[in-house]
């Protein structure tokens, strides 16, 4: 380790929120070092942290005049909006980097929020899991300006893994975040509802949960193939076309119905494939539905 | 190469259904040696086929008395049903794979319309897109009688992969496809729904991938530990709960509204967090909506 790594790794930091994920946060920095604070509006949950050498904060305001650099991640921005909103001129000449997951609006908001009273910030969005946090597995985007993310870029690789600098506008971690968590809990919505129709064939979750496992793997260069088509502006159906993809999620809903199974989820995406079909589109690839679903139905 | 597979390699095989996925079993049945017989509606499809060996019957009967293992793989039961209907009696004594996906309830009633006219039946599903045929990515599910599974398996071993045999139920192989699939197509809709929220944010389809690919390789432990909580019928919450998974969910949803973008299909999985919520049960993991789902709403 060199000096000025070494020097870094005394850098105080303050975690406000203590959620499963604000207690990774504090744990990975804790495990790196830093001198960590904590503050949770249930005190108690900071207990583990403690005893792991962590300095509980009884307010926000101690919290966070005890490190330069601040981290906040809570339910959402109006948890987090209502433990920062007393504590603007505590913050002032701090960096406050902002975990909490929402909107690129809320983001620029409080980006705006944040520079009128210089403070520093970055916003940020956790990509992976609890247990990848302060492991090589995580991943972690941020936006916001490129010297404050420099500045303490050394101090937030303590949380591991793959960290990615989206660009100065505060919003576009946030949209990439949406966008991606917009795939994850749908896929995973898409995963329970599997489940529930599996169970109702007296099929196993683990048994299913291997095949699963195998449909996932087919995602990615399915999702490299269509992200060509909506860059191209091209949807080539030569492999499955949109009538082919209707046919099947219809069968998926009939199974579904004929067992009490709520099928809102995929109707939803049935109906916005129908429309491409009553729109003599059903001949291209699925990949057209990126178009379809950003312009509003008849 | 043994007698015996270079004696199965001369097995004449009959596909009906040229579409992509028709086109490429009938492929792979060719390059694997076996005399091919195509049909299909739209007879211009097979001349690719022909050109590389197969014979073109130009009635169904024709194709079907050519080869005692006949396949069929066509857009739906609605489909294969109006192909077979006419030709029973030409089946009589044969084998019939029915490699259309639909749900477990028009597989079974197949193989009943099937063995009352003396038709070896198997029902089965590709879990895989066409270039994966004939290769050792491919995965082809299968139900119906062992002895029948049994005896063709050396042939339908042309079609490559992982091919698994899952009971005697013929409707057993279509229950795990409408699952999987169900996985696959809502996943799917995420990702294009992705892709336009993306957009709408600037953001290259392309960039967007590279994470989004990230965010599917997260998804298989997940999924493991999903369904050991829908076995045990125990849903832990402490890593991540629903209560919190809602709050993701909103923030998708007002940032695809803000755009213009339809949020159905996440605004309908909302809906049933919302039902969990409701009913005091969001501090559990997200994976009890399996049980949700089964269930009526109030
Ligand atoms: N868990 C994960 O795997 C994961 C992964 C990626 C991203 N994230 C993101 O990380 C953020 C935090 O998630 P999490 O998993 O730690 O749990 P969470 O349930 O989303 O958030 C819990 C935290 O928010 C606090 N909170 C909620 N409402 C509050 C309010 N009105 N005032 C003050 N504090 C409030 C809680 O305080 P109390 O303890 O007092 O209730 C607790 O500290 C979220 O934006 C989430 O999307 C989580
Ligand atoms: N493509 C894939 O990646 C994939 C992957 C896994 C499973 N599958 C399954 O494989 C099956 C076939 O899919 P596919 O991709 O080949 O294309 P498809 O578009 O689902 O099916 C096209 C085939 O169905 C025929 N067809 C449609 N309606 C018909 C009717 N009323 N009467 C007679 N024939 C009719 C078409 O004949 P014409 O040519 O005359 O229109 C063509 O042979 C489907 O069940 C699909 O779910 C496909």
């Amino acid at each position: 380790m060199d000096r000025n790594s070494a020097n870094e790794n005394r850098t105080p930091v303050t975690v406000l929120g203590l959620g499963p994920m604000g207690q990774a946060l504090a744990g990975a920095f804790l495990k790196a070092g830093h001198p960590t604070t904590v503050w949770n509006r249930t005190l108690a949950k900071a207990d583990a942290l403690v005893a792991q050498g962590a300095t509980l904060a009884s307010t926000v305001v101690d919290a966070v005049t005890a490190s330069p650099l601040v981290i906040i991640c809570v339910l959402d921005y109006n948890a987090a909006n209502a433990i920062l909103a007393p504590v603007g001129e505590a913050l002032k000449g701090r960096t406050l980097v902002n975990l909490t997951a929402d909107t690129p609006e809320r983001a620029r908001e409080m980006a705006a929020w944040a520079a009128a009273r210089g403070i520093d910030y970055l916003d940020g969005a956790i990509m992976t899991p609890t247990p990848t946090i302060g492991q090589p597995t995580a991943v972690v985007l941020y936006s916001g300006p490129e010297a404050v993310y420099e500045a303490n870029r050394p101090v937030l690789a303590s949380l591991g893994g793959t960290a990615a600098h989206l660009g100065a506008d505060p919003g576009r971690a946030a949209a990439f975040d949406v966008a991606l968590l917009d795939i994850f809990w749908t896929s995973m919505s898409g995963y329970v509802h599997a489940l529930a129709l599996a169970r109702a064939e007296n099929i196993a979750a683990k048994d299913l949960a291997v095949y699963a496992q195998g449909i996932v793997h087919i995602m990615p260069d399915i999702m490299t193939e269509f992200a060509r088509h909506v860059d191209d502006g091209h949807y080539p159906g030569e492999k499955s076309n949109i009538v082919s993809a209707a046919a099947g999620m219809e069968h998926i809903i009939h199974a579904a119905e004929a067992r009490g199974i709520d099928a809102g989820v995929l109707s939803a995406a049935h109906a916005v494939a129908r429309r491409a079909i009553d729109a003599g589109q059903g001949t291209n690839g699925f990949s057209l539905l990126a178009e379809l679903y950003g312009k509003p139905s008849a």
